[in-house]
């Protein structure tokens, strides 16, 4: 089935306890493309860059099974520009810059060819430009899933909530469901969301995994123990990029193939940290896919 | 097969967003004996108090099953006593007060009929203590766990690691994993504490559930979700109650059965913390503690 992602395709210098990297390309649609090519293709995607972007990584998406069409290029803009430094701990981040540069006016158009989709992935972007993008679609997708942040609850909570009406899977963190719902109990919290629209939620707790709220149901997802986190940079954007990858490739939105998918989207966020930028993501396989699905499976195995 | 606890048994006045109490009974040893005796009896105590102890609380505990001859009373002294308030969002709390009273010279001293314990659960208490009651037993116990806390790795660090390697079992949380092994990362705290004794770790991780490292194998736990988090204290003493009680009910140490010693753990945890100090301990039934457990399967159930 199809995917549409909408997300930002970005550069970004990020300083880590482990090392640092100038002009890296990130973003939340590269993270979402990078992840959900390596279980569905095509992955359309609706974005916006400057001249300035990296030819070879833009071909190199494109062999991955990435759809460009809906990419739109300001010769003579540039790039969305992000810096973080990560704390020693790597518990917090601090951003350095922010360079909205093509992202300031982007008016997203989506290609004829995508307005049918199936699944639709929109990244974090203003709730207004993610609004614009279901305007334009034909039919009714059988999943739209939502991305936001903290940023957008603080300046655009409004279209914030008149998007979530329009939309059936809602991924935020944990700290973003409180800020959101105005309740600490993540239980609560997932009550009050749900009411503002989304019928699925999924709350991201990074190093503690997730959980997956789908009307009564509940799951808890586990996250793997790494040795090493380099760069958390693009996590929760490759969890999303996996979890609709992996539904889109299935064309499944019962509970326990959502169960899957977010396992799946787990995985996927559990390699792209292991290494700055996309560059883990970038040598994937098959085999090292199964092979950590796996260790999701192991971990939290419990017979009676 | 048997089960010797040893821990504080005194009266805590807490101060929770939801209320407060004065004088209640609470203290490890009385946290660790609630939650053990619903799956094995008898649970054998050692533990001192004073002559003001409430007799009927007493009375009730040894009717559920635990064995208070090892519970030295010290007629005109007073019970250990705390105080503490916990903060508006339940992350953290604040001590108001300590008072050791007979606990300032506690010499713990093991009846015979303690001595040959399959198992053993040293609840929190100064590592020297925790040292005399293993130096007191006869033969080798199936499994000694220890559960100690950051006011120790402080004050007594040597005594600490003195007694870890005598035990099989370590039981802390991930901030005190961090500190005891220096390393933020658990995987590698985990590796460096097994290191210093325990052949097995348990990290608690809260509201986030909790990791079992045994060897090279490795289990996530989840922790339910509650509405409502009413009172916090006394739940890590409940979960080892619940975890040793179901090892020594079940006497199997296999990697299979402490996962699920880890699960009924858990359980207890998310009951007691439903009310102030052991109320909420005081009416389960077996089938309350079953459903519980099946809340936890269903949680984390996921196929492929």
């Amino acid at each position: 089935m199809s995917l549409l992602a909408i997300g930002t395709i970005a550069y970004d210098d990020v300083y880590t306890p482990f090392g640092e990297v100038k002009m890296i390309e990130a973003g939340s649609c590269t993270y979402i493309a990078m992840a959900a090519t390596q279980l569905v293709k095509p992955v359309q995607l609706v974005s916006i860059i400057g001249g300035d972007y990296n030819q070879d990584f833009l071909e190199d998406l494109k062999r991955r099974g990435a759809d460009l069409e809906g990419v739109e290029v300001v010769p003579d803009g540039k790039s969305f520009y992000w810096a973080g430094r990560y704390h020693d701990n790597m518990m917090g981040r601090d951003t350095l810059d922010t360079q909205l540069n093509v992202l300031a006016d982007f008016d997203p158009k989506v290609p004829s060819a995508y307005r049918k989709a199936d699944y639709v992935m929109l990244g974090n972007l203003s709730p207004q430009v993610q609004s614009s993008v279901i305007d334009q679609l034909e039919g009714k997708p059988k999943l739209i899933a939502l991305d936001t942040m903290n940023f957008w609850m603080d300046i655009a909570m409004e279209p914030l909530k008149k998007v979530l009406k329009r939309i059936d899977v809602l991924v935020i963190n944990d700290e973003e469901a409180r800020q959101l719902s105005g309740e600490l109990s993540l239980l609560k919290a997932a009550a009050k969301i749900v009411e503002m629209g989304p019928r699925i939620l999924i709350i991201k707790k990074g190093e503690h995994g997730a959980l997956l709220f789908d009307g009564d149901k509940l799951f808890s997802a586990p996250a793997l123990l790494l040795p090493t986190v380099v760069d958390p940079t693009g996590a929760g954007d490759t969890f999303a990029g996996g979890f609709m990858g992996y539904l889109a490739a299935t064309d499944d939105v019962s509970f326990d193939n959502l169960k899957r998918a977010i396992i799946y989207g787990s995985a996927m966020a559990s390699f792209v940290v292991e290494d700055f930028g996309t560059r883990r993501m970038q040598g994937l396989t098959k085999e090292m896919i199964d092979g950590r699905i796996q260790q999701f499976i192991d971990l939290i195995k419990v017979e009676f």
